[in-house]
């Protein structure tokens, strides 16, 4: 079946579970979405895209944000990055303490808040101006110039980061944060404010289903190997403590946010990227998911 | 390159591991195993095999026995098995009581003891000769009818399975098992007590990567469906609390136990079966994962 | 003001307490028992004794027997006790695994399931005949002969005990049972089950507040010392997870059981017991604790 | 025996303890301090005071300083501070997140650090100049004019204080705090750091043993009922994870801190101040608990 078939089918499947999701509320900025909202897009290697509904609305990226980051760092630094933290799934909510405490600081993998902030803490020791190199590095990775933070979300984000605050301190008192508490913070708010629509970030993601190589420019962002583990980690660690469960429904690599943003990559073929603000209580994408499970569903797409 | 040279490689590159690996000691049976041995094969679909090493030799499977009791019960019961048992990572080794605990008696997927437990009890309900009919379908699986219990283990592991015990009591006291303490405990002692070589493993496990047909008898085993999402289990979920570190390395979908072995699934492709009895320090063949890992890099095959 | 008089004023004053707790109902015998009833004795070391409400009707006094029980391997173990069960209050429900296993088969205190059962199981090593053994030795320090087992809670306990069948087998997993699950269990949910009145209960711990000296016979039970580091116990650990707040609110040293009892020690004063079926949430008489909160004011008795 | 007597015996059998126990060393000015050094004061309600060895020499008194907040918060606050923290025994370490993650935001005494930061935002909405007030309450206590924070070690606390910026972010993430985390942090690093001698203390504290009256000035700082709560919680609460063993060997109400110092109360009799700068491995000072254990059994004096 024509794949704009089947994201027309999806979107239809899927109206229904819109209202039954809920709105992140932590911050104003995210409280405010109309919940009634869904984009889809596909990109495939072969250069063709495909998308439906709310496609070109930016929204809050916000945890999507945690690849690109441990991207540039993996890519700098290599498999220096496992010093700092694990590669295992966490079993617990993403920005618990109580793993944190028991595993001596070192978090379980760097896509749980307490990881990112690590992962974080690296790049202002990699960069000379963090933000600027950050934002090109992704602007880059999906072909774009008009990429950037919203400062306001990122602002509303510190003012109620307590939680994030309390990890940062104390990975610090456990010597794994090397910069400021302030810096840490100021730049891990700022990258999960940044706004995409799916059709950004179906491209920007492309180069992880291309064995590393950015298809736009054909430079190699990963090593395939590099590659290869970096779905592994996203399989096994991407949506929080619902892993193993998106593993067992959808079966792709993928991560989300909790700006009701997830991608899903299909090694050798496509990426997905999908959006609707409503969360399940694990605090991923209610349609997303759905939408994410119909198309390996209806397409027969799997890595498994 | 041919993949038997691939397999000869590998043992030459893994022989200095074996003396590095530490044998299970918590039974006489296993404590007596020479951990210099090694062995592996390969099945693909084209009905070829590939084997190395003590291929012959039949060692106890443990925990990768779990696969086949989920099998079994997954395809009797389909998607109601989900309500006894979730499907993430655990996070914490796999004979742990404490998320077992803070979970309410529902474990966290069925590859953890607890888990396996709770299977192993939807099998007494499910069979009514549960020993022989369990026995039947893993000899039918992979072709054989010499396969069967080491009585001699499972009665030394129920002498020295008190933590089982306690397990199978705490899922009892939470209304999670519904057979007898001494049902369960004597049928899941015989099914991890089962002997076979690596080639047998391999051929059993082979409908796996064949989307639930055994490529012996045509028959289906699973749905295409209930195969991916068997894979992805394993992926998540197949080497306890080091899963999300065997996913970054090999990348496939596995299943390990005590007794040294691993069986990893090549879905459209292949399986390929491990055994080297020195474990690592959670519990999962040293060698056996360095030889998966040496497997994927040579013949750059991955799921991802 | 008069003993008797104030016993008198609590009664009523509680009265309206009897209907807001809830029996305990995970056994039968103790779900049929009558929520409406209070009973409260006092000793005194000058061989008074005042009572009031249903002071004759015997309860199961359930974990009060755990003070019994550890005096009498204290008495014959000493300090020796202390190698296999801590005495730090647990913070956890008193049948809790999550502490037993990080703290690998320790319990934290005797007064916790666990650590009562480590203490049974030393029972078993010192006693040639248990249970009869036992029964004696509480006959004496009440000056009773009529004090027995209750066989149908005993036995209704062990058909639904698994969840301290689940605790026997973990602590014999870490070495710290050295008699078969069977007979801990048996003797466990033997002593559990005796029956005794409030009078029965204040009489027979006199000697704790009479630095260990039995005044019915002059005989010691323990030594001030033991006596003295008994009684420091029952405040910081007597009433589970809820000892700080009974510490707060009551001030003595004290034990509870699920059957409604509670027994608190006066030292150098007096013994009293208080019985009202009615649970608060944390396993507790409700109308006991405030009983025994109003005679410490009304009297101004405390140890502080 | 005298008491004199009996602190020059103390003196002399905990001598061989002294190089026993290690100096907290998580900031400079406590690792400088040399671990040879002991003394201990009494002071009773006869308005007698006794004291041995270094009993001039001013230390840090660290966590006791939280029973002076605790008691100016209780004074002015009532049972009202109940609602922003327990009075549980903790079961972890003193500055662990675990337990606070599990409950709410809601610390498990006010004698762990986290309790104690929840305190210190009660003192900074209670007072107008939070530092001025509380040195000066303690001096009223003491009868003193000299004692004050020592700034440095305040300064030094600061800058390793990661671990309880945590806390407070994590407090404050579950609406526990009402004040900023700077000011919070402020007046917590200050009250740490007051600086004493082991007379001073014992004085200080001499009401506690008197029913909440201050027997040098006649003014009721607590009342009875207060008073005897607070005694309670001392016993259950005042040695972090330690306390059962305290009142086990010790079996009085006390207080302990990493700089070394213990203050302990004898209801209705004295105060005995004891400070050794070696701390045992549960970060009390060692020799410091042996001696109250000696005066304990040398005097025959209990409150059990």
């Amino acid at each position: 079946m024509n794949i704009q078939t089947i994201l027309h089918q999806i979107e239809e499947e899927v109206k229904p579970l819109l209202q039954q999701g809920k709105v992140a509320d932590y911050i104003p900025m995210l409280a405010a979405v109309d919940p009634n909202q869904f984009a889809m897009s596909v990109a495939t290697l072969n250069n063709e895209t495909y998308n439906i509904g709310n496609y070109t609305k930016k929204f809050s990226i916000q945890s999507i944000s945690k690849v690109y980051t441990l991207i540039a760092a993996f890519a700098k630094m290599g498999d220096k990055i496992w010093e700092r933290t694990g590669r295992e799934p966490s079993g617990t909510p993403f920005n618990s303490l109580v793993q944190l405490e028991r595993e001596n600081g070192i978090p379980r993998n760097p896509f749980i808040n307490a990881g990112a902030l690590v992962i974080t803490d690296m790049l202002l020791s990699i960069y000379k101006n963090p933000k600027t190199e950050l934002i090109e590095f992704i602007n880059q990775l999906a072909g774009k110039e008009n990429i950037g933070f919203d400062t306001e979300v990122a602002k509303s984000e510190k003012e109620h980061g307590f939680r994030n605050a309390a990890l940062t301190n104390f990975l610090k008192s456990h010597n794994n944060i090397f910069n400021s508490i302030e810096a840490v913070l100021d730049l891990y708010f700022c990258h999960c404010s940044i706004s995409m629509n799916t059709e950004e970030l179906a491209k920007s993601y492309l180069f992880l289903a291309n064995g590393g190589i950015n298809p736009l420019t054909n430079e190699a962002v990963l090593t395939p190997s590099q590659t290869k583990r970096l779905n592994a980690l996203m399989l096994t660690c991407g949506t929080y403590d619902e892993a193993g469960d998106f593993a067992f429904r959808v079966g792709l690599p993928g991560k989300s946010g909790v700006g009701g943003g997830i991608i899903a990559i299909i090694p050798g073929k496509m990426t997905v990227a999908v959006w609707s603000p409503g969360l399940n209580k694990k605090g991923n994408s209610l349609a997303g998911i759905q939408a994410l499970e119909l198309f390996t569903t209806k397409t027969g797409i799997s890595v498994f």
